[in-house]
C-alpha cells in the first residue's frame, strides 16, 4: 500500500520553452491502479517510475504558452505529464481534445484510457455481443462502471459486483440487471444465484475469488477479458482457484489485454463512444478530489474503494 | 484414485444381431485420463458412467458377424464400446479404419483421440506456428508425446517436461530440444533455465505448478492450449498460481478445448498426420499391456506415470 513516505511534493523551476514545446496549466489529473505496478522495480508493460523523478500520468491541461505549430494558448490537451500543476512538454506528446461535445475530464475517464480499456476489453478481448450474459467485477470502479454502461447499450445482460450497499446501489443506477455485494458473502454463491443460467463473458478487474466464481459459472465457450487484478497489486499473494479445470470442459478463453493494444482503433472508439455519450446511454462517472495536495489521497483511495467511477483530481 | 473395488469383471451373454448391427472382437482397448472424470457423478462434457453398466471407451475391433451394409467380416473398425473382448454395436457408431498405411492401434493413439487432441490443441487452440517456443507438460504421456513430435515436424522449438530420468530420456528421443525433470526441482526454475527467452506456447496437460511456470515464462501474446489437468482429477485440490497476473501484462490467451470440437476437421487431420507418419516425422508411441484382466492396472497406471506414450491394452 503506497504511503506518504513514497512521495514528495516539490517546487521545481520549469525551463523556458524550446521549439516544438508547450507550457500547460493542468486542470485535471488522473490516478490509476496501473501506477501502483510502476512503483515496483520490475519489468512490465510500462517501465517502472524512477525515484526522484516526477510521477507521470494522464492529465488534461490548458496551453498557456506555445512554441509548437497547431497549439494555441487556450487549447485543451491531454498528455502524460501528470501529478503537477504546470508542465513543459514536447507538443508531439500532447493531443488536442477531439470535439465530441463532452466535458474535458471525460478524456481522462470514459473517453480516455478507462473507456478504451472497457470498450475494447469487452467487445474485442471478450468478443461480447448482444444477448450475452456479462459478469463485471469492480463494477463501481472506473473501468467497471464503463463496462456496465457499454454492455447495456449493446443489448447484453449485466451482473455487476461491488462492495457494500452504496456501491451496489450505484451499479444498479448504471443499469446493471443484477448486483452482487461481494462483502455480503462468497462471490461464487452470489453469482450462481444472480446468474442461474451461467455467464458468457467475464470482465476481470480483480482476480482472486471473483475470477474463481466466473470460472465456476462460465457457460460453454465463455470468454474472459483479463484486465487487471487489483487484489494482488499490493499484497503479492498467490491466487487460489478451485474451478480452473472448467477452462477445459467449458472451452473457456481467457484473454489478457492492455488498452495500448488498441491505440490504432482510437477513431472507431471516439465515434462509437461519442455516439453513446451523445444519446445519453453512457455518461462519465467520476469521484473528484480537489487540489494537487489531495493526489496521494486520491491514489491511495483506489485501493481502499474510496471511488465510484473514475477517480480524478481537479486543480 | 480408482481401485479394484470400483470395477467388476463380468461375463455377459450378448444378444443376437439386429438389423444394422455388427459383432466385434476387440483387438485393442484404450484407457484415457478423461475416463476418471466420468467416474464422478457430475455434469461435464461427457455424461458420467452409470454404475453397473459396461465401461465405454475407445477400442479397435474386428467384425466377426455383420447385419450392416458396408461392414464385412474381417473389417477393422474403431468404436466406443471398450473394456470388453466382444461387443454388439450399431454399425453407425463404428468407423472402418481409413487406409493410411498405419497399424490399427494407431487409431487409438496418434491417429485417434490422442493425436486429434495434440494436433488441434497445438495448431488451433494455441495457434502455434513455425518458430514458436513451445512448452509441453506431461511430454512423455500420450498427448504430450504427440505434441512434441508434431511441434518438431512443424519447425518449432520444444521444451518438454516429464518425471524422472527415463521419461526425460524418452522425451529427448522424441526430438525435444530441452527436457525438464519436474521431480528434480521447482518447475518454474527449470523452465526459466531451459527457456531463457521465454515461451510462446504452452500445451497444458497437468495444471498446477506447470501452469504457473508457463505463466511465469510466457512472452508477449503467448497462447496456452488448456487440454486437461490430470493433477486435479483425483485430488480435487485447488490450484495455486503465483503468476496469473502475467496474463494481463503479457496478453496471454488461455484457450480450453476438447477434441470433439474438431471432429468436423477429421479429413484435414488424417491427411496431415498421415503424411507426417508416412515420412517418419511422427510415430505412434505406446505402452502396451496384455489381456482384458490388465485393463484396470493400465487405467490406474495413467495416474501413477506407468506409461510412456499412449497406454493401450492388447487382447
Amino acid at each position: 500500500m503506497p504511503t506518504s513516505d513514497n512521495f514528495e511534493l516539490k517546487d521545481v523551476e520549469l525551463p523556458p520553452l524550446g521549439d516544438g514545446q508547450v507550457r500547460l496549466r493542468n486542470l485535471w489529473l488522473s490516478v490509476d491502479p496501473y501506477m501502483r505496478g510502476r512503483m515496483n522495480d520490475v519489468k512490465s508493460y510500462v517501465p517502472p517510475f524512477q525515484v526522484g523523478q516526477p510521477m507521470e500520468g494522464g492529465a488534461i491541461g490548458e496551453v498557456v504558452e506555445s512554441k509548437a505549430e497547431g497549439f494555441a494558448v487556450g487549447d485543451l490537451v491531454s498528455h502524460m505529464a501528470g501529478w503537477r500543476d504546470e508542465a513543459v512538454v514536447d507538443a508531439r506528446t500532447a493531443q488536442t481534445l477531439p470535439d465530441l461535445g463532452a466535458p474535458p475530464e471525460y478524456f481522462l475517464g470514459i473517453l480516455g484510457v478507462t473507456g478504451l480499456t472497457a470498450y475494447f476489453g469487452l467487445l474485442d478481448a471478450a468478443s461480447a455481443a448482444e444477448g450475452d450474459i456479462v459478469f463485471v467485477s469492480a463494477a463501481a470502479g472506473a473501468v467497471g462502471s464503463a463496462v456496465v454502461q457499454i454492455a447495456k447499450a449493446k443489448g447484453m445482460t449485466v451482473i455487476g459486483s461491488a462492495g457494500g450497499a452504496d456501491k451496489c446501489e450505484f451499479v444498479r443506477s448504471l443499469g446493471a440487471d443484477e448486483v452482487i455485494d461481494y462483502k455480503a458473502g462468497p462471490v461464487v454463491k452470489s453469482l450462481m444465484a444472480a446468474a442461474p443460467k451461467g455467464i458468457d463473458v467475464y470482465f476481470d478487474n480483480v482476480g482472486g475469488d471473483h475470477l474463481d466464481a466466473a470460472l465456476a459459472t462460465a457457460r460453454q465457450n465463455a470468454r474472459f477479458a483479463m484486465c487487471g487484478m487489483i487484489e494482488g497489486y499490493n499484497t503479492g499473494e498467490p491466487t487460489t482457484l478451485r474451478y480452473i479445470m472448467r477452462v477445459v470442459a467449458m472451452r473457456i478463453r481467457m484473454q489478457g489485454f492492455i488498452y495500448t493494444d488498441y491505440m490504432g482503433r482510437l477513431g472507431e472508439f471516439y465515434q462509437d463512444m461519442g455516439a453513446m455519450i451523445a444519446s445519453g446511454q453512457v455518461t462519465g462517472r467520476e469521484t473528484v478530489m480537489d487540489g494537487l495536495d489531495s493526489t496521494l489521497e486520491a491514489f491511495r483511495g483506489l485501493f481502499t474503494g474510496a471511488n465510484t467511477g473514475k477517480m480524478l483530481v481537479r486543480l
